[in-house]
């Protein structure tokens, strides 16, 4: 079977975001009030081929951890939909 | 009212995706496969202050075709959920 994937990284509390702060601190003089918290991450897309949803997750998973994030500084998440009728 | 909002943005179809594609080619060396179209964009997330969902949104849409991206390369997609109980 085949599933999307969509693993959003982000930066983990306490670590400086400054593409985040520039952001935040520019909206004011575009007119535009009352954003907060602004914060810039990293989404990440692709395609898996896989037995299960089980199986497909702890694959991702294992890439998050080795490869996809830097864990001491970013967190993410995992957002897996099974792509219809693909009869692998 | 406030609102949590993620605004997700990702290359048009038919640009290239540098970082996707050195992903992409990376990972079989590293023992993953069935990995496949792998992209790669940006995750915007903050909150909103507004008086309700429909006003919330329409600021997030200038905000993006404004400022967050690039729309003659970049496509974005918005996410809006309301933070409960915020008296607001």
């Amino acid at each position: 079977m085949t599933f999307d994937v969509v693993v959003h990284v982000s930066l983990r509390p306490g670590i400086a975001d400054p593409q985040g702060a520039t952001i935040e601190r520019a909206l004011p003089a575009l007119g535009f009030e009352g954003v907060s918290g602004v914060g810039v991450g990293k989404a990440i897309s692709f395609r898996v081929e896989a037995l299960d949803e089980p199986s497909a997750r702890s694959l991702v998973e294992d890439l998050c951890q080795r490869f996809l994030t830097n864990p001491v500084i970013e967190d993410s998440e995992i957002a897996i939909s099974s792509v219809a009728a693909t009869g692998a």
